[in-house]
């Protein structure tokens, strides 16, 4: 037996306990959490600080960087974040439809914890207690495998978990840390179907492609968002300026970020010169052929627009209509977050209806894609899968049901 | 590009019109291929006659031929089938939430259709029936690939269905057919994932670790059903007999039928010659060393407890507590369906929890785990995986969602 075999084992000896405690102790357990977190904060950002200091170093982009960073108010943020979980509604053992058969058979249809979920996630180190808090909060069991820019942080964080924990009526056991920087411990991960009903992973494209091809653990994948704005030759120009600039400038580190905006070639000649003149002293401009005769940019090849940069950089193309822009997004982009600008009602409703992704919205920035965002909490990132859950992965998709059925001696005709 | 990835394109292509299509067109195509398929019944009974005679003299058991064999009645209730299918509300573009964020984003939570689902499916040629109903209910396109047992039966009625759509406003190409007896497809199937959005295999324990092992389209399995019964010390015995009887006997090639029964060895010597006058001409009985002490019974070995015997066959085996059966169901149990027999409230609530199964009844045969009993009508098949969709599948589970943002340039702060 592996050692990553003994926590599984552990952990899913865990979750048979887990899944029946009430929603007073896991709150209680959260809260103890929480406040050990906080009296833990110095030694934590000590941690975070070895941990930006040797990404740094290792010449990690800023954008990313950004993304491991603590702070003071980014912990206090994590312990909020629990808090707010606390709050939020138990989604254990609630029915979401209950009838009787014409014979007297009583169906409800329950909800319970799925049982074990591992993520594999990247250098963010509050999704470690967001992760801990939505699981736990479940009644399900957690297997932590963060990145190894952020090993330091997140053991830090694991420990002050486990020591609120021991201080709560749920035992320790219910978290596991895969403390360890190899990286063969994510495949055995994948196939750890005897303990892990679910995989969460966080991240890029080759994760994704590789949870792809050697996953037998169900997987729901999350978090590459190759996201388009189409600016249409209707779009409020001032409106499409900010929205534009809050999509890719915000934050350019998170999977909702604006990558590439394509603009309608009706007003390109006037729209583009206002974008540079607003966001091109802080952002680098790739562009299509048709928008580098209108203004200055580096010359995208097919490359930019599959590319999710999470940096300082925007493509932009040119094109023609609302069905080129489907058209593009259709090929390109990762069923994430899609946004068109625009005052035309039929284009609207168009857009909405024809482009496949877990939001499209009208006339708003792509950065709203998110669990907090939505009211629903912290979240264990954004799906971009059909099967199970959509979008922000919050309480209410860490769940699976059973069919109940009371009975008096019912037998089929 | 081979003929199986040409379907799929095709198919992929009427998923984006079938999408958006109205309730009324979408019902007035399904009325059609009903009233073809009435208008063809001959030769639907020609064609599944020659491949019942061929799967009788190829040996097949008779509960078997039972899932493969039509009839004037069975053809009736595929019709009725589609009839009850028009009846049901359409899945798509509902609302399951609807809110405004503080700065005026309205977002609502819509389903929309998957798209373009493949399913694998054993002998039973009223499935190809059913799961053309239901996705073309909710918006999707089948690729339909059955045994190469009901292949004449399965043409034929492919066949009425596609002439049924010729005559309504729905093209005939949302329903492909795998016209093949060759297995390879069936693995090229699971990979055919820039086509296909979902596989459902419905089968035996081989057809699903060929799935979990090498499919990379996302996957919903079901069909595989090693149901228990648990009669407990305080049953009730008149009716334990009476729902054994009709969960192993009324239709013993279903997943849902019973294949092993538990009892509790307090009551053990009572009621095994019970259950052997009841049951034992019409059916072997397996035991274990405690059953053979009191009745008589074949040796269950190790692999009884582990089969799905879909025969006239029973596994029983004397537990001495509550906590045995639970350990056995969570040993060799298929999450299917579980059934305890008792008149103990505390057992019975304990069972309840602490069984993992799509379905869990008290006092009642394992034979109600069917969208027809629980009046969802048709299904595509019991999913006995906790992801996405867990007991009957039914039109509700065949969408996803995607979450529409109206807006007037909101961005984040």
């Amino acid at each position: 037996m592996t050692e990553l075999e003994r926590l599984g084992e552990r952990l899913k000896a865990a979750s048979r306990i887990l899944s029946s405690e009430t929603t007073a102790r896991k709150n209680a357990a959260l809260s103890a959490a929480a406040d050990e977190i906080g009296a833990r904060e110095a030694a934590i950002l000590a941690a975070n600080g070895e941990d930006v200091a040797a990404a740094r170093s290792g010449g990690m982009k800023e954008s990313l960087v950004d993304r491991l960073a603590l702070n003071h108010d980014r912990i206090a943020g994590m312990i909020a974040g629990i808090g707010a979980v606390v709050e939020l509604p138990d989604p254990v053992w609630r029915s979401s439809a209950a009838w009787t058969l014409e014979n007297g058979l009583a169906v409800s249809k329950m909800t319970v914890p799925l049982g074990v979920i591992g993520i594999v996630y990247e250098s963010r180190p509050n999704v470690t207690v967001d992760a801990f808090a939505l699981a736990l909060k479940s009644g399900n069991c957690i297997m932590l495998r963060g990145s190894s820019n952020a090993l330091r942080s997140n053991r830090a964080l694991v420990a002050a978990i486990r020591a609120g924990l021991e201080k709560s009526p749920i035992p320790a056991d219910v978290v596991g840390f895969v403390d360890s920087e190899d990286r063969s411990l994510v495949t055995e991960m994948l196939g750890l179907r005897r303990y892990l009903d679910l995989i969460i992973p966080r991240g890029g494209r080759s994760l994704i492609e590789s949870v792809v091809r050697d996953a037998t653990v169900p997987t729901l994948e999350t978090g590459t968002g190759n996201c388009h704005i189409f600016v249409d030759a209707s779009a409020d120009q001032e409106k499409a300026l900010a929205i534009v600039e809050n999509a890719k400038l915000q934050r350019p580190g998170t999977c909702n970020a604006c990558e590439t905006v394509l603009v309608h070639s009706r007003i390109a000649a006037e729209f583009l010169p206002k974008l540079q003149a607003r966001i091109g002293s802080r952002c680098e401009l790739r562009g299509c052929e048709r928008t580098r005769a209108i203004i200055q940019a580096r010359e995208a090849v097919e490359e930019d627009w599959e590319t999710e940069y999470l940096d300082y950089i925007l493509a932009i193309k040119v094109v023609d209509s609302l069905d080129e822009a489907i058209d593009h997004i259709a090929r390109y982009g990762t069923m994430h977050t899609e946004s068109i600008l625009t005052e035309d009602y039929s284009n609207a409703q168009r857009f909405i209806r024809s482009v496949d992704a877990a939001a499209v919205y009208v006339n708003a920035s792509t950065r709203f894609t998110d669990g907090g965002e939505y009211g629903f909490g912290a979240e264990m990132g954004i799906s971009t899968q059909k099967l199970h859950a959509r979008g922000p992965v919050g309480l209410a998709e860490l769940v699976t049901v059973k069919y109940v059925g009371y009975g008096s001696g019912q037998i089929r005709d």
